[in-house]
C-alpha cells in the first residue's frame, strides 16, 4: 500500500536566481505482518497521509539534488525509521520545467514546461537487501522520415504486409536502466549522457542517418550504445510503441503520391520491447 | 513484441436479433531466437500486421463466446502454427455495450455504452508450459458514505491524520484472478458471480452495510468472499485506489457542516493492493 | 474570470438512508469595470477563492435538489450580493453515482459510478437581463447495428465512399436544450423524460427499429420528438460525433465476412450538429 | 457537419534533407438547404469521407507552407467548388515535431516531438462574406516563481484568501488572434514574433522580471505588447487557466518552510480570459 502522485514544487534560491524542481512521487510499503488485512488491526499501519508528510519533510530538509538521490533518501528514511516496514518502493517523476530564455539570456525566475520526454527514477529495498536504483525516460516521441525498412520477414497465408525498404519510423520510447553499486554517482550527468546516446542511436549521423532494418534492431542499437558508453548502467530495458504511417493511395483521386502525404495509424499499434544486460540477455 | 489495441466489433445475428461484442486485443510474442535484435535478420519475425490479421480471422471463424475463450484461441493458434514462438501472451478487454431497453423491453439491435467497470482477461503460455488464464474487472468505482473508519494506526512525529470512525470510503477497484485447470468453465457465468461477490463484500448487507476498519480489510473481505464462493479461482489480486473526501471546515464561514459538504482529494491518492491465494499468501 | 472544477459531494440523510450528489461546478463572472485589467486595481475583484467558498456555502445551505436549481441559486447569489457583477455564468455537472442494488434491493449507503451519459446544466444572467437556464446530457454513446444507411449523396471526382443501406450507426451524443420561463419546473423529471425521448428516437421501436437515412435525419428525429413531448423545451441542440465501422475485407485471407467482423475508425471522425427551436430553425 | 481530426504527415524533400509537417484538420460545412435534416434527402450532402479526401488532395497539391495558408486553401476550395455550401470553417493544429540536433548539428531526417505550446489556426467564410483567419497557441504552460502577488481585492464574509505579495504564478495559456486583410502575410514569421511577445510579457526582463498584481493584469500586458508590436493583429483573446501553489505549513511537523516546498492545487483552478481589440474592448 502507499501514496501515489504526491506532487510538490521545491524552490531553491541563490540570490535573486531561482531554481525550481517540481516532482510527483509515489511511495509504497509492505509491512512485516499482514494483520491489518486479516484482522483489521491497524496498529502497525503507517497512514498514507503520514507517508505524504514524510516525503514533503524530506523535500524541505534535503532538497531534490537529483530524482535518484531523493528516491534513495525516501527509502533510507522508511527503512531506518520503521522496523515494521519489510519493503519500500518509490517512484519519482519530474515535471519538465525548463528555464525560459529571452534572446538567449536565461531568465532568473521564469520557466516553461517542455515535455519532450519525461525523466523518472525508481528505488526499492527489501529489509536486509540492497538498495536498487533505476532511472529512465518515458514519453519520448521520435521520428525518422527515411532510412527505415522492414523486409525478409516470415510469411504465410495470413500475411498481407508488403515489404518496404523506405518507410517512416515513428514511435514513443520508454527506456529504463538499473545501476549497480550506486554510491557517489552524478545521476544528473549520467542521465543526460544516456539521453544523448538514445537520440544518437535512434537517428544515426546527422548528415546521412543510419538504416534501420526493424524496430527490434533500432532498440538493440540504443541498448548497445548506452552499455558501451555508460559503464554505470547494468541492465537497460527499451520499449518502443510505434505508429505506422500509410502512404495515401491517390490513384482513385487522379494523383500520384510519392510518399508525400501519409496518414498515421494509431490503433492498433505495434510494440517492441527488449531488456539487455551486461552478461545475461533476454527479450520480452 | 506484438500488436496492441486491435479493436473490432463481432456481430452475431439470430433472426432479426443482433448480438454485439466489441473488444480490444493485445497480442505479444517472444521468439526462440533473438537474431532480429542482434543481427537485423527478420526471417523468423511474424509481422505485427500478420498478428492483427490472425486475430481478426479467429474472430470471424470462432466468434467471441467469452473473452477468455477468445484469448485461449489466440494462444493456441500461435503455439500450434509457429514453431519459432517461444511465448505468447494475449490481453482482451471488452467495450461495455449493453442492450438498450425501452420501458423494460429489450431492443433487438440497439446498444448503449455503460462503463461501470471494464471486463478483461489475459492468457499466456510458454512453449511446453501450461496455458494460464486470468480474468478481471477494472475501473470499477464504488463509494460508501458511512460504515468506514480508520483508527488505532501507528503514530509518530510525522503523523497529522486524525482518527476517524465515520468517513467516506471511495475508490476505484482493480481485481484480477487466475483459474486453475480451466477446461469447460462457463467463464461468463463465473465472471458475473465474482462481480456480485465484489459488490456484496464492498457494500455489506443492503439494509445496514458492514463496518470497514481500513481499505486493507475491505480488500481482504472481497478476496475471502470470492475464494469461498467461487471454487475455480486460484489466486485473486485486488488493488484499490482510494479518493479521500475532506469535510469542509465552515467555521470561518459561519456555518456548521455536519459531514454534509465534502471535497474530494484526488492527488495524492492512496493505493492498497493485496494478492491472496488458496494456500500461499503474500501482499504487495 | 472564474473558478473551474469546484468539486464537492453533498450528502443528505433520511434516517439511516443516505442520498449522495457529487457535482463539479464552474462559475464565471464579468465585472462592470475592466480596471483590474487596465490598471491592476483589484478593489472590485472577487477572488476565485471566494467564489469557491460561496459555492460550497450554498451547497451546505440549500443542498442540490437539482443541478438546475443549484445553478440558479448561484446566479441569484452573485447578482443580488455584488453590484460590481455585470454577468454571471455557471455550469454544473454531475458525477454519475447510482445507488447500488443487491438482488434488486437498494443499498442504504453504497453507490456505484455508472457513466452512461453525463447530466449537466448551465445558467447565465446579465444584470437587468433574464436568467437563462440550459440543461443537457453529454458523453452518451449509442450504437445501432442495422437500420442505418447513407445513399443518394452528392458525388464528384473526390468521392470514394460507396453507398450503403445497411451500416453500423455509432456515435457519441451531446444534447443541450434551453428552458423558457422556468419557474416551478420539476427539472429532474423533465430531464429523465428527455433522456427517454433521445433513446427512443435514436433506436426506434424495440422489435424492429427505424431506418436512419443519415446522421442528420436521426438528429432531427431526436429534436422533433423532444420538442413534441416536452413543452418546457424552447430550443434543442444536438451534436453527434460518429465512429465509422469498416467491414474487414477478408478475401485476401480466404474468408467471406458477411458484416460479422468490423473495425472502428476513430480518427478522423464525422461530426454533425443541429439546433432546432420552436419557431426559428438553423443548423450549424 | 464535418470531419474532425483528419491527421496527415506532409513530407517535403530538398535533396537528402527532409521537411516534415504533421497536422490535424477539422473541416465543417453548413449547406444552403436543411433538406437532409428535415426530409432525409441527401442529394446535396458532401460526405465527410469526401471532405477528408479533399483535405488530403490539397495537402498533396499545395503542401502546407503555413497552417494559415492551408486553412485558407481549404476554405477557398469548398466555396469555389460547391455552390450548396453556405459556410465553411476549418481548424488546423500542428504536431510539434522539431528537427533533432546532435551536438548542435541539425539532422537531415530525424525529428523529436516537443509540445511546449501547440500552434493552431482557424479560417471561416460565409458565402458572399470575407474570409476570416485566426491563429493561436494553446497548451503553453508557464511559471514565475516570484514577482507575482494579489492584494487589495474585494472582501466580504465569504473571503478566506489572505493577501499575498510574493506567490507563484503558474498557468496554461491559450492565445488566439485574428488578422485583418490577410493577403501576403508571412504567417510563420508573425506567429514566431507573437510567441516571443507572449513569453516576454509574461516573464518580464530576464535579470529582474516584472511584478504582476493579478492574472488579469498579466493577460493585459501580453495583449498590449502583441498589439503594439504586431500590426497585423486586429483582436487578441487570452485565456489563462492558473494553478495555485500552496506553501505547505510545516509547523506541526516541527519545521519552518520559507516558501521552499509548495503543493500544486489542480482542482478547482482559476480561469481568467480577456479579449482585446484595436478599438473596441470587452472582457469575458
Amino acid at each position: 500500500y502507499g501514496k501515489n502522485t504526491i506532487k510538490f514544487l521545491r524552490l531553491h534560491r541563490e540570490g535573486k536566481k531561482h531554481f525550481a524542481k517540481e516532482v510527483e512521487v509515489c511511495a509504497h510499503l509492505r509491512l512485516t505482518s499482514p494483520q491489518e488485512y486479516l484482522e483489521g488491526n491497524n496498529s502497525l499501519v503507517i497512514p498514507t497521509d503520514t507517508i505524504k508528510n514524510i516525503v514533503l519533510v524530506l523535500a524541505q530538509k534535503n532538497g531534490v539534488p537529483s530524482l535518484e538521490q531523493f528516491a534513495i533518501d525516501i527509502c533510507n528514511h522508511f527503512m531506518t525509521t520503521f522496523c515494521q516496514v519489510a519493503y519500500v518502493k518509490t517512484y519519482v517523476q519530474e515535471v519538465p520545467w525548463q528555464r525560459l530564455h529571452e534572446d538567449g539570456v536565461p531568465h532568473i525566475h521564469s520557466f516553461i514546461c517542455v515535455p519532450d520526454g519525461i525523466r523518472f527514477c525508481e528505488a526499492e529495498q527489501c529489509r536486509n537487501g540492497p538498495l536498487i536504483v533505476f532511472a529512465g525516460i518515458k514519453d519520448l516521441k521520435l521520428m525518422k522520415t527515411t532510412q527505415s525498412g522492414f523486409e525478409g520477414f516470415y510469411k504465410n497465408e495470413h500475411t498481407t504486409l508488403p515489404e518496404r525498404h523506405d518507410r517512416i519510423l515513428c514511435g514513443e520510447l520508454f527506456c529504463k536502466w538499473s545501476y549497480g553499486e550506486c554510491k557517489d554517482f552524478d545521476f544528473n550527468c549520467i542521465w543526460k549522457k544516456i539521453h544523448e546516446c538514445i537520440l544518437e542511436a535512434f537517428a544515426g549521423p546527422p548528415d546521412c542517418g543510419e538504416y534501420s532494418p526493424s524496430y527490434q534492431k533500432t532498440i538493440n542499437c540504443i541498448q548497445m550504445l548506452v552499455l558501451s558508453r555508460v559503464s554505470q548502467v547494468q541492465v537497460i530495458e527499451v520499449v518502443l510503441n510505434n505508429t505506422f504511417y500509410n502512404v495515401v493511395d491517390m490513384k482513385n483521386l487522379g494523383l500520384t503520391n510519392d510518399k508525400e502525404v501519409l496518414v498515421p495509424v494509431e490503433a492498433p499499434y505495434g510494440s517492441c520491447a527488449c531488456t539487455l544486460g551486461r552478461k545475461k540477455f533476454f527479450e520480452a
